[in-house]
């Protein structure tokens, strides 16, 4: 436990806040933790009939390096996360899943953000035709899903999430 | 490629910037990025002679609560990653690796921070006595690999490097 003996918002944007805390830890020292207020996120592993994965290429700025990664988006406000990993599934690669299944939960970077990220395995897909957002260029590609797996294995992913997703999903199939 | 028209530094601080970031994208729409920068960190999947993992248990304040992680920490200035990873072990858990291997690199959370993981393989271990940082209270145990590895099959390890770790580690030990 850390007792919060002052809280100071720094920033409140668009996709997150930066706040400051002044707390108190359980040995009486005093500290600042800089902390990152995220609304959460889905990504979601969609595998077709024919064990193919589906991906993006996007440009993260963060970075300033294009990433290959699963289809992935932030929780709106309130937003279910099986409904938002729907969502993104339809605007990213316009696909729509018959069926999903949550194969992780899990924090990114906990020491600074308090971003959540849930993990779906998607299969019995469908094209469905959905808007994409205005602000994301992503570039749609499928991969076998053993060379994607391959591409995790040997460090040719640099995405976390997607590192996750597939080497969950490889121990599911195989088991 | 996204073209930087304007930046503002919001924060700077101990472990975290933020900046904003006006940006042109490739199809001539203007958005803005929000993006925190970070000196990046590592995490050290330490095991003994006797197939036992390292963890630490950290109260973390971005998520206020407690996880079940393996060693980590964020790096120096300018500092080598792999001396970092002998320093945070040594910190941490008491022990000093006599074989260090690089077994993943990536990115946390590249759609809104900069921080990039490594992730090394720890062997041969050996005490050694380091004093504590005192802003960190840590609570360092020993699961037995196989466990560890049932945790984060099954949904019971919450924390994305420790997951990835352990996933990645079972690959190369079954190999």
């Amino acid at each position: 436990m850390e007792n919060t003996t002052s809280t100071k918002m720094i920033y409140e944007g668009k996709t997150i806040n930066l706040r400051v805390d002044d707390v108190e830890l359980t040995n009486g020292n005093m500290s600042k933790r800089e902390i990152v207020e995220h609304p959460g996120a889905v990504a979601i592993l969609a595998i077709t009939a024919q064990n193919d994965v589906f991906f993006v290429r996007q440009f993260r700025k963060p970075i300033e390096k294009e990433l290959l990664e699963i289809p992935a988006g932030k929780l709106d406000e309130k937003e279910d996360p099986a409904a938002c990993a729907v969502r993104e599934l339809g605007e990213e690669v316009g696909m729509k899943p018959g069926t999903l299944r949550q194969i992780a939960f899990y924090y990114s970077s906990p020491g600074f953000a308090s971003e959540k990220l849930y993990i779906y395995l998607a299969t019995d897909l469908e094209p469905v035709d959905v808007a994409k957002p205005e602000d994301e260029i992503l570039e749609p590609l499928k991969i076998p899903f053993n060379e994607a797996l391959a591409m995790a294995r040997q460090g040719r992913i640099e995405d976390g999430k997607t590192l996750i997703a597939l080497l969950l999903a490889a121990d599911l199939m195989e088991a």
